[in-house]
């Protein structure tokens, strides 16, 4: 493992759309940055109390912090319930003290869009901490439904567009690969 | 680490489009495969001979194992060279004989779609190795450019669209995030 050196200047960057992969593609791009010797914290919003696949081995990984606020499922209800808006509020408070730390390289804001579709935080704060965000931290914003104001400001999004999925013929999530 | 069971049934998957982010959802996905246990298999095609951030960290991992052949760059001379030729044989080769050998339970073909698109290999083999795997082993197929015959034959497959991409402002690769 190299010992990796600040980035001159962080991005912010986007994953959404309704197709697989945008999760993956961040556990992916952090498995990169720790390569090169940064360091990663992320933040699970909705999601949390869940065990993924993942988990099991990032939590073993130098340089790499995670935190799940979620009550370990998808909110179906509408409108979201009390304790989603108080987890989904201290995901955002940790965000923010991670972000203008600035000890973390890379900061991942996992399934961030969702919760802002729910309103279950405000789109000001996250365009807030997306324009204050010390310079040499890059943010990777994941999930559906991304605001146009945070797709606005970032510097690279993908939209990840389902053309194909199994869910669809009714082929359950399995162990290893969906989760 | 827990250990993994077998997939029940295997499934082909294809990362595809001009966006930021499917190289990196299937290092995500091996790495929740190995979180369950899973052996996972990745093969680059195109790329190989330069030095990815990932690859510090993944070799170190369990149940994992990676080969690339490739000039370590990409393939920008239109026909693609003698070598390009060989280089993508051997990969496939190589493929061939890690999926029907059945050990590892996900295979990663990576950049494989731009190996088809260039000609290297043939899609008809591609689609043989697809409709032959053993049922147990999930089949992972990235790169632009995904011809119609592999997209047929997936089960899920997601189009990375690139809304926004920092190159197209002169922004160069930085270590750590793009390799």
């Amino acid at each position: 493992m190299t010992t990796g050196k600040r980035l001159e200047k962080g991005l912010t960057h986007v994953y959404t759309g309704n197709g697989k992969g945008k999760t993956s593609a961040a556990f992916g791009l952090a498995l990169r940055a720790i390569g090169r010797g940064l360091k990663v914290y992320v933040i699970q919003f909705i999601k949390g109390g869940f065990d993924y696949g993942e988990l099991h081995v990032v939590m073993q990984l130098p340089n790499f912090k995670i935190a799940a606020f979620g009550r370990g499922k998808f909110i179906t209800e509408m409108p979201p319930t009390e304790q989603d808006v108080k987890l989904a509020r201290e995901a955002l408070d940790l965000t923010q003290k991670v972000v203008s730390g600035g000890e973390y390289d890379v900061v991942i804001l996992d399934e961030v869009n969702v919760a802002l579709n729910l309103r279950l935080i405000g789109v000001d704060e996250v365009v807030q901490l997306i324009k204050n965000k010390p310079k040499h931290v890059e943010l990777i914003l994941t999930g559906r439904y991304a605001p146009p104001e945070v797709i606005g400001l970032a510097d690279l999004v993908t939209e990840m567009r389902e053309i194909k999925h199994p869910y669809t013929r009714g082929i359950s999530p399995r162990k290893g690969i969906e989760y």
